[in-house]
């Protein structure tokens, strides 16, 4: 078992039993250095949605839903229908959303639901490599990549697929999958597929191709695109996400992956994403008020403090994006993303546990196939956190000083 | 690749991507042989537990819910705990319902929420083999054991773990894992583990131990315990299970799988699902009537129209089951699970594709592990459905006449 396990250690990023969502008890540095900074511990590691909630509570019952004791009790929702899981008004109501916005093209496509855009990313592996041969296929992304990628790709050490690592570096022949994040996560930037062969097949994840994070400058149309319920409206706690596919094959092999894994998605929740996604299509029908805007407000007004922050000093910087024309709401704009990628200029080897001794609990570079000096923090938690964010970050540079930065770099 | 799929095929069962679920739109037998009855096809195959929507329609709004659109954004519920998106209304629910009903020990015992016992059943795999050597454990269930979990087991080539097929027969060296279905799915027999060496591990499936379906004979108290909100209250759409966990590693662990898998299982359904269980507890006081007694009578009801029909011609058998003593209902009852194990006495040798013929799909024998001149058939189905397959039965019998059986058998 030693001699596995070192191998392993080798070839596939270890996985740790302890929860990136959990609270740590203890900071990671052990205890040696005393946290400089007092007040909670604010949890910016992973892009919790909370900051959104302020627009859905304003919509008061408009999108409501009421579920009676006797509905969705049955498994099926269509059994003649390749997702014979997937709700019908859901089903719509992803077309008609995708056709609002311009960005994804869902004619003569198949819908597949999922748990969350990480439950379909797995069925999507499934999909390209079973029933499998001999090697397992290898599944790689451009650094920096999402930081789960590695994990969710090996944790079952499946003889279908293996991480194989960062796309740019990646030399291996044979049959690979890419995975495309477009924007990336947890850069903002907009990128395509890097390997470009013959054998390769994609997986684009685009769940933040939508307009409060970047402008929409075409429709995407690739085989196969992963979207999420928690990061184009904010509703993470419902654990919805979709697939749009072109070939039949691959829809139904995802289907069956889900089949597998967990005998469907919850009706509840495909419902009430149902409602919610068609009240942002049709906004003056149900909320009131446009989301899209409302979300692209708030990230702009937390783009613009937290740079004006950043330029204080030059201790840390953060991507520079162009402007470019956004399709939807047809003028220019900049993107903001739903996470800064946060840079260090000082001697600080590692980002992440330097800010957790200002009880900053970030995700730092290393997860991201990058570097230490790097740590990823979320722009989508709620105001609270994230002004006290912002101040702690100004006191922070107050203390430390300046970098060799100039607070912007691209 | 050619090799490895044949390899594949001697010790692993083939997955079909053919849905189980779905409609087909052709006989089995391809044809060769007319359909010998007109009417639908009727859905016995899976056990889609919409017999006990009557009883829910009568509740009416009592364990209704209402759902707001800022309601459940948040990934999370409580950081600070085990599993931290488990809804604490569903924890405390879950944990009352085992009290009322006596049927598992909670007390001191960690509870893990999943999407169905599907999830939750490949959590725990993961859970007992991961990291993992050089060697996947072995995993057994003695025959007839549910007929998913082969596929469940053995779909993602995991190196972790693979399917060994028969407990009975089980005969290799090493660490292993053994799964025990009580009552059994899909004979509704009461047994326990076969295999009984030191270096075995369980899963206990008591997806079927409530009284509608069997006696409460003890309060169950192992390592691992699996339900699902599927059977015991008949919500199958809503994709909520539960595990109760002894040792708090293999708890953290099973969260982690879910974490990687899905990052949470759906909030809304599990706030459903805690209204409904807390009513199934407490009847007085939400539904007006006492589901377990409905759902006992229901099935007590079917099972006495069933082996009447049955009786009249020795063509087919059913299992027999003792009395025993129920300590939730204080009295004296038969099983009546909730799968009828039909075995045919004839020369037919395929009972699946011979039912299919007369427009009853069941769910053949051999994917129990079994002999294909049986078949599981659903009893859980809709009222109308279930007196169609009485009427079927009825008139092949009258058609086939007699076989060598009995009417029953052991």
């Amino acid at each position: 078992m030693t001699t596995m396990t070192m191998k392993m250690a080798r070839e596939e990023p270890a996985v740790s039993h302890t929860s990136r969502y959990a609270l740590p008890t203890e900071p990671k540095d052990n205890g040696t250095r005393s946290n400089l900074c007092s007040g909670p511990l604010i949890l910016l590691s992973h892009g919790d949605p909370t900051g959104f909630k302020p627009f859905w509570r304003s919509v008061g019952d408009k999108c409501k839903v009421t579920i009676d004791s006797c509905d969705f009790m049955s498994y099926l929702t269509d059994v003649g229908k390749v997702c014979w899981f997937l709700e019908k008004e859901l089903e719509e109501a992803i077309r008609q959303l995708h056709r609002t916005v311009g960005n994804a093209a869902t004619d003569d496509r198949y819908i597949v639901v999922g748990a969350g855009s990480t439950q379909l990313f797995q069925a999507a592996l499934y999909a390209l490599t079973s029933p499998g041969g001999p090697e397992s296929v290898n599944v790689v992304s451009a650094v920096p990549y999402y930081s789960s990628y590695p994990e969710e790709t090996n944790f079952l050490r499946s003889a279908l697929y293996k991480w194989a690592g960062d796309a740019y570096t990646f030399d291996k022949e044979g049959p690979y999958l890419e995975l495309v994040t477009m924007p990336n996560n947890p850069d903002g930037q907009v990128r395509g597929p890097v390997v470009n062969r013959n054998d390769g097949k994609l997986i684009h994840d685009l769940a933040y191709y939508w307009p409060q994070y970047t402008p929409i400058t075409a429709q995407a149309d690739y085989d196969i695109m992963l979207f999420t319920f928690s990061k184009s409206t904010g509703h993470a706690g419902s654990r919805i996400g979709w697939a749009v596919v072109k070939d039949k094959d691959v829809a139904i092999k995802m289907t069956k992956y889900i089949e597998l894994n967990s005998i469907g998605v919850s009706r509840e929740s495909q419902h009430r994403a149902a409602k919610i996604l068609c009240a942002v299509s049709d906004s003056s029908q149900c909320t009131g008020a446009n989301f899209f805007q409302y979300g692209k407000s708030l990230m702009a007004e937390r783009w613009t403090k937290f740079r004006e922050v950043i330029s204080r000093s030059r201790l840390f910087s953060l991507p520079k994006y162009m402007e470019e024309y956004c399709q939807f709401s047809g003028e220019d704009s900049e993107p903001h993303p739903a996470f800064a990628w946060l840079k260090c200029n000082n001697d600080i080897e590692d980002l992440e546990i330097f800010l957790r001794r200002y009880k900053i609990m970030g995700r730092g570079g290393s997860l991201f196939g990058s570097d230490p000096t790097l740590v990823r923090v979320s722009m989508l938690g709620d105001e609270e956190t994230f002004n006290l964010f912002l101040e702690r970050v100004s006191s922070i540079q107050d203390t430390i000083g300046n970098g060799n930065g100039n607070g912007n770099y691209i």
